[in-house]
């Protein structure tokens, strides 16, 4: 078994209790970290540097957990770079143009899906992102989902069906035909591959009835639930999934107290996924990070990437926004980009840097990680390790 | 002399006049572009592509000149990310700080700020910028501001003195003798490795009559001149550039009609520089860019990077900040960050890609410049070309 010490680190990230700070990022100087077959075996001071097969010199820089990106849509055919011009110049964003990717991603031959998926894998990667949630839903019949699913766990083990994205044009008269469909033979075929079960809860979308319909199928086959809820408005989704013991409600835009308070009292077992590259990319008002830390809500970034409302797949990019228009510190925004991603995909070997976890971890170009803050839009990622392999 | 062909190129910007599309960038499509001796030698359509020594295969992307940053101050020591942590949990940008700066840059020894001199316009190189105005400023003596330049010039033929970037400590009650500091000794010392004299005309740092002064005497020495002008609220520092003829005002985040009156009347010969950079880091509110664009002023896109108030080098992240936040169009935004830094710095040999014109391009992971806003965050520079040279 070969190791690999990652040594000269000058702040380590852990997001792991015990650290000299005290904090909930547990900062530890001046420190070295083992890789073991992949996971982390020992995290220390320097001066307690074990032997090792191979070594990386930090250089005094600063050292993360790889970002968990817990919400992104990267199955798809296309590009919409003519509808974001237009927007810029003043169209509003309506959710519409979804269908313009569904006919895309039903006319793509299987090799133009997977070479999105990998290209845009690859993009994340390089930027830091080791843990990278994939969704379906813009395929929309039963063969095209199957298919986004597959191709999509080629590439993550974090899968999400989302057949109940949009109601496809060939539905639109017969929305609870299209939910019977989704519970039924879509989610047969597509549940093989997935993990999770998403819905798009909005006004435009499925309504409070229809995502329960969709949520408690895809439990009852045996996947986690996660939904989209309150972005383009006020409405029953967080509270919903809340309910239904949802794994993270994402996008919470629009939230009224009792939204806050539900997530409150979930205490951490519905987290709250932020997605500010949504509200970039559309001109809409951000999320009220504040409100939700505050209240005591758990709280995590995603890059939402997509085609339409939010092409960017940089977690370094969503943290300089949570900071600068959510007022999130720079902790809590790295904390919420890593560890708290890892909460909304309820995982625990991911998202933090401790004996056992996976040893998924980046070295920046900067000897803290207040620069991914301070030095917005600078590609800061030097390194990357993903199941201690260096990528 | 060896010639290298740039083929496959789907969508070309050129900044200049005559091609296919008509607009301000001169987009031609399914283009080719010949570099010989450093120079562009030839553009033109695909299919007349003429012989060359070597390739490079686009692989149908865009390809664009060079960014041209013309405001940035590198040379300096130090970082100040704690004072930014702090800023974005409430406290204000007064500028400062910028006395921090001074005194880490003063004891800093040459090989310290040549290191990040040259990390700085590297790390802007891989990012696309070609061209890169670089500042004294955070010396402040007669010794300091000179090697500031000497270290700038080894990088940059853009540099600029800008002793009077604030009243150093030791002046604080003698600012008409810091001015003459600065038009005397420091100005002789300076000038040998500056092609530009800049100010800071701000309350807090130096008026109309002092800014004239700087300005005058630099000219006088044969500088061209620019000033940093109505950044932190209402002044006479952009009618002043005008009145002058300075090549740029920068900043102009607070005018009145007649500032913007006086910057359409000079009929580009004073172009207004915008960083969006320094708003998003000190939680501003961004210049209006329209007012200006739709008054007619040329209006240039610079990062600012400087460790205070601005600490990006990223030109993308500047477009995208442009586009989402000034309501500039993609195409307005990529012009002003090309040929609009150009016309700041008063070249016209950087900035487009036309016979003649310096081979500084690169190419994107990307069909489109379209995606510089529609992607933000994301390192879209797959390659960068500068004097014809492969980086």
């Amino acid at each position: 078994m070969s190791s690999l010490l990652v040594h000269n680190v000058g702040e380590l990230v852990t997001n792991a209790p015990g650290a000299s700070d005290g904090g909930p990022l547990g900062v530890r100087r001046d420190a070295a970290l083992l890789v073991e077959d992949g996971q982390v075996a020992w995290v220390g001071p320097a001066r307690d540097t074990p032997a090792a097969d191979r070594r990386i010199d930090a250089e005094g820089a600063a050292v993360l957990p790889g970002f968990v990106d817990s919400h992104a849509h990267l199955v798809f055919a296309g590009d919409r770079a003519a509808e974001f011009a237009a927007r810029m110049a003043g169209e509003p964003y309506t959710g519409g143009g979804i269908r313009t990717t569904v006919g895309a991603t039903r006319a793509a031959v299987d090799a133009e899906l997977r070479s999105t998926v990998r290209r845009l894998r690859d993009e994340a990667l390089r930027q830091g992102t080791t843990t990278i949630e994939v969704k379906s839903g813009y395929g929309l019949t039963v063969a095209d989902e199957a298919r986004s699913l597959r191709i999509a766990a080629e590439v993550s083990e974090e899968t999400t069906f989302l057949g109940a994205h949009v109601v496809p044009a060939e539905y639109a008269d017969r929305p609870d035909d299209y939910v019977g469909l989704v519970c039924g033979p879509m989610l047969a075929a597509a549940a093989p591959y997935a993990r999770w079960i998403d819905v798009f809860c909005e006004r435009g979308a499925f309504d409070a009835d229809h995502a329960r319909a969709v949520l408690t199928c895809g439990q009852a086959a045996g996947l986690g639930m996660r939904l989209h809820a309150n972005q383009l408005g006020p409405g029953p989704g967080v509270r919903l999934g809340v309910e239904l013991g949802a794994a993270s409600v994402d996008h919470c835009t629009h939230l009224v107290d009792a939204d806050v308070d539900a997530l409150a009292a979930s205490s951490g077992a519905t987290v709250a996924t932020l997605l500010p590259g949504a509200e970039f990319s559309t001109r809409s008002p951000y999320p009220d990070a504040r409100r939700l830390l505050d209240a005591g809500v758990t709280v995590a970034l995603a890059t939402d990437c997509n085609p339409g409302s939010s092409y960017t797949s940089s977690m370094p990019f969503c943290i300089a926004l949570a900071v600068r228009e959510m007022r999130m510190t720079p902790a809590e925004a790295v904390w919420a980009a890593t560890a708290g991603g890892a909460a909304a995909l309820r995982r625990t070997d991911v998202g933090r840097l401790a004996p056992g976890a996976r040893a998924d971890l980046m070295i920046l170009d900067a000897p803290s990680y207040l620069h991914l803050a301070y030095r917005p839009g600078v590609p800061l990622i030097r390194q990357v390790l993903h199941n201690g392999v260096l990528q």
